[in-house]
């Protein structure tokens, strides 16, 4: 078995209106955050989960990015979903679709009890229940992670779902022209090795497979 | 149909060499480029070729982002394969197996006869063989792009491809762990609505399938 996530719930991918921004963020399953540090930029991948009007991401509290940004770095987290590869009758008429979103702001860190919910609510966001399934988090395990939080609210999104023209140079061409989707592929799900054969699959690896 | 890309010809996934870097960057679809500006830090996702040892990538001669890159700006390019979700025990335990890239450096502006090249490389890396199917770039075409090159020579790599350990709590927990893959998705590719119905798939679309 192979299989795409859900799509998006929207069916008009050319928006860029903030329900389309939400649709995205609620879909790719990373992000990339750059924050301008004494010795250049930096852009790091992470995993993230957007509450509302914010987006949640955590990182081990020894991490510099991470000192950086609770201390208030302006920080720029961007997010894209390449949706397909078009194919042009020209090298210069080919390219990709892609929805891109693009947040600007400064984070705030999460601490007492907002943090275990923070926390908690990240982790259902890729695996549905997650953990109600799962142990609390232990005050060591808390102490150890420090959880920012980004505004949504400044923010710009671009969509390119065109598909590809006619060559400028030769519009009668009659090459073929047209779009490789692309998608996120999920795969069947691979137990550790450790585990007894009947250990059921839980309730929200199913959620996260369908 | 719905199928992976060819996946990395090493099978030693937590390599963080030079060959392991390579991989990544020939097999991700597209890396992030951040640079500090004025007004802040600003990521955007940018596709590319890898040509031995430089990145390459395009942009129009009008963007804000390649004139700050050609004019030297500080540079990060990053570049992530995520390879499964880790289902742990725990909250704590769950997380993600990826592959990243990071390089650091400034670019440098591709122009004369090395410019069509460049294009022609970065073409044929996303579709092999494309740009001797069509026709080459026009002046024009090439007026309106600027080409630029990343050297890879200050980078990092960091590779996460480890499976869910025990809980720290609660040791003998038999509960599910595992890991859920994850991967590109390719589409049949799908022609654009004005093709007469016989028209050939290129063999470069054909490449890009397999």
């Amino acid at each position: 078995m192979a299989r795409t996530l859900k799509p998006s719930r929207h069916s008009n991918r050319a928006a860029t209106d903030r329900d389309a921004l939400n649709d995205l963020l609620d879909e790719v399953l990373i992000g990339y955050i750059g924050i301008s540090l004494d010795e250049g930029p930096l852009v790091l991948p992470v995993s993230f989960a957007r509450d509302g009007d914010r987006i949640l991401f955590h990182g081990s509290v020894g991490s510099h990015r991470m000192r950086a940004l609770a201390a208030g770095a302006h920080a720029c987290f961007t997010v894209t979903s390449v949706d397909g590869l078009t194919v042009g009758r020209t090298s210069f008429g080919t390219g990709m679709q892609y929805r891109s979103g693009v947040l600007f702001g400064a984070c705030t860190q999460i601490e007492g009890a907002d943090k275990a919910a923070a926390l908690e609510l990240y982790t259902d966001r890729y695996l549905p229940g997650r953990s109600a399934e799962v142990r609390a988090s232990t005050k060591k395990e808390l102490l150890a992670t420090m959880v920012l939080a980004l505004p949504i609210t400044e923010w710009s999104m671009k969509v390119d779902v065109d598909l590809p023209g006619p060559d400028s140079e030769n519009p009668d061409s009659d090459a073929w022209a047209g779009v490789i989707p692309l998608f996120q592929g999920v795969g069947d799900p691979v137990p550790n090795p450790e585990l007894r054969a009947e250990t059921p699959l839980p309730e929200s690896v199913r959620g996260f497979m369908q």
